[in-house]
């Protein structure tokens, strides 16, 4: 029988999974901080949900996991995290602004290469019912919290879809190519300028119009100085907005980077995007995205308009990041390994239960192991104490402590050992 | 568009999501403290896994949710926690004892009636590589206290399957019909004696037969005494067992009731079994269940046999619990909610960043509402202080605190608003 986890899932081993579980859990707390709440949602949904026009698009949708279950009703697993947000809002109707956090699996039955799989992990939080950039400043702030927590050091850099619209009509493209003109930019770092001008011609612009859209990101590259010369309503909307955002991050402080090529993938954002990485820049992907997306919400409705704005942590990138970054835990979380000598499993097993009430992490010996062996499991296991409770400590009412590292033994009674693991 | 979830699943929404998030990390710090660690695996098994005659048997696997990947692969949804974990250990060959703990959703295609869902959360606690009852005394030590550490008082009941069997074999029951006899004898509570009789008839039993065992298992419910006059080899062994456990939780400060005829359900348990239920005994369903299963893990690896001990939470029972015993959360998370007065924005936004650096939950204002619509909101998500940022508070250092819940309206200075929000 193959052992293994399906192509393209994963197993996550105690090390690796407790360091996972660490990662998420100071994320939540920062989320809570800001005012966040959870949100629980099922792994399937309707596949009427999912392969509604207005959710993830037809490529995400040819990546949906699909299944029937035993009454014939079609379902999928979900494939990101906000169309059953926008789902159980439509549904429910919460009070306004409603701002909640999900870290859950999501799945895409999609092409397998470095750093993508099929299940993964995103941890989303979003804002609904805020029109203004007051929401995308606290998410922002919040950010550049969550990834401080966890011990990286980021980068934002932040556009406005408005702006990117009003710079290509600037530059004279027809409205039925400026999407395909806006993935092209979204690529500059990545192809050079060269590469994104022969890339729009690709897709449908004249040589002239791509040189002269390349032309106007340049000069907008020079920052607000030049983008307020632009007469275009959209422009002027997107950077007046821009020029908003920045203030507050500023009330916040928090350093973001206007870069007025930064589109991001997604058809459905309407106004600010963003996106998150390492400031050192090891690592070229980014480590969270999101963006303002107006129209969502209410399309699942079907009727009022909800203004929302979110961001996505990508948890895999971020335990990447980490691998270079940050401490990497013991195998076992137990701050203390415990064996007895002699006859005295059960009076070990109290000294054992007087630690872990005082909270300490405690590993006891179940086998009856000699020593040596203990000392040995000890050891590989990583955990930085082993106490020995035997016959004399018993007497003594003081019991061998060992550190691990160093190798000394120390005798502590429980009430010392208790200020010594804490 | 029909917005709901999925029949059989469920949407948690926020007050009740961050109760079964405070439930989960609370269990959670337990099994860390008994040394147990995280391990995760995927939502998707590979079918072959999921349906090898020694898994969850004939009954689970009809319920078994199943889909085909793009590259043609056979998968199906998790039925448990522990088939993944066997899967894993078999391929992995850990370190024993390993010890390991998961939280995650599972999914049965079953049908629906009150408390069964087809997506619900288990939370599973597993001690792989101990033979003796050392491992089921540290696994029960550990669920008294995971129940006490989120308010809930229980009793554990503990039997053996050794000693069931045993105790068959004593009424004159043929092996192929012992599994029967004990399922029916599993529902003595639910169906009395006469009850059990009759069933035992209706799966191939003699009526002498039927009688024979109540009888054996009336006598065995007046405790040690009586079951060590059996001298049947399976029922010493068990009653041997059995003894040891006792001793052991003793030393633990643990109690337990033995009770003879627990069987539990599923085929796999080979010795100790255990359920837990509510003290008070409103609830009448068991908070947690589990027992040793010493063939499972050898039979996936088709290599050494691993003895095993491991408990299944249900998250869905433990909340219908709390219901009427555990506090409810406010909707909101957050500690204060905060708005300004005027053209304080940014002074605000200065403010509030300075609690949080405290670890101060807070919720701002993000749409700029007049006051009154402020305290509606705040006192609507039942956010215990508000706290307003005016002109006047931040000429004199001081901000308005205003306690919702007695309307007292206090100034402090931003020092002691982090002591008396802290």
């Amino acid at each position: 029988m193959d052992l293994n986890a399906p192509r393209g899932t994963r197993d996550f081993l105690p090390e690796e999974a407790a360091l996972r579980e660490s990662v998420a859990g100071k994320l939540k707390e920062v989320f809570k901080k800001y005012g966040f709440v959870p949100l629980e949602t099922p792994v399937m949904e309707n596949i009427e949900v999912l392969s509604s026009k207005f959710a993830g698009g037809e490529e995400i949708l040819k990546e949906t996991y699909s299944l029937t279950d035993q009454g014939g009703r079609k379902l999928g697993l979900r494939y990101d995290l906000t169309v059953p947000l926008c789902r159980v809002f439509a549904d429910n109707m919460m009070a306004k602004p409603f701002k909640r956090y999900q870290i859950a699996s999501v799945f895409r039955d999609g092409p397998l290469k470095k750093g993508r799989y099929r299940e993964f992990v995103q941890c989303d939080v979003d804002t609904l019912g805020v029109e203004g950039v007051d929401a995308e400043a606290e998410i922002l702030s919040m950010v550049k919290e969550a990834f401080s927590s966890i011990g990286l050091d980021v980068k934002i850099k932040v556009n406005s879809r408005l702006l990117l619209n009003g710079l290509l009509e600037e530059a004279g493209v027809e409205e039925s190519k400026q999407l395909g003109a806006l993935l092209s930019l979204d690529k500059l770092e990545k192809i050079g300028a060269e590469g994104v001008v022969s890339e729009m011609q690709e897709r449908g612009l004249t040589k002239k119009q791509a040189e002269k859209v390349m032309d106007v990101f340049r000069k907008a590259e020079k920052g607000f100085a030049f983008l307020e010369e632009i007469k275009n309503a959209n422009a002027t909307e997107g950077v007046k907005q821009l020029k908003e955002l920045f203030a507050l991050l500023k009330a916040y402080g928090v350093q973001a980077e206007l870069v007025p090529n930064l589109a991001r993938g997604l058809n459905y954002y309407t106004g600010t995007v963003f996106e998150v990485y390492l400031k050192t820049g090891e690592i070229a992907s980014s480590l969270a995205g999101g963006g303002r997306y107006d129209d969502l919400v209410g399309q699942f409705s079907g009727k009022e308009k909800v203004p929302a704005v979110g961001i996505s942590f990508g948890l895999d990138v971020i335990m990447e990041a980490l691998k270079d970054h940050g401490e990497r835990k013991n195998a076992s979380s137990a701050k203390v390994y415990v064996f007895w000598i002699g006859d005295t499993k059960k009076d070990c097993i109290k000294v054992i239960q007087e630690l872990r009430k005082a909270g300490i992490q405690c590993l006891l010996d179940l086998a009856g192991r000699g020593v040596s062996k203990n000392f040995a499991f000890a050891s590989k296991q990583s955990i930085p104490f082993v106490l020995i409770v035997g016959e004399k400590e018993l007497e003594e009412k003081k019991f061998t402590l060992r550190d691990m590292a160093s190798g000394k033994e120390r005798k502590l009674s429980v009430e010392d050992l208790k200020k010594e693991l804490k």
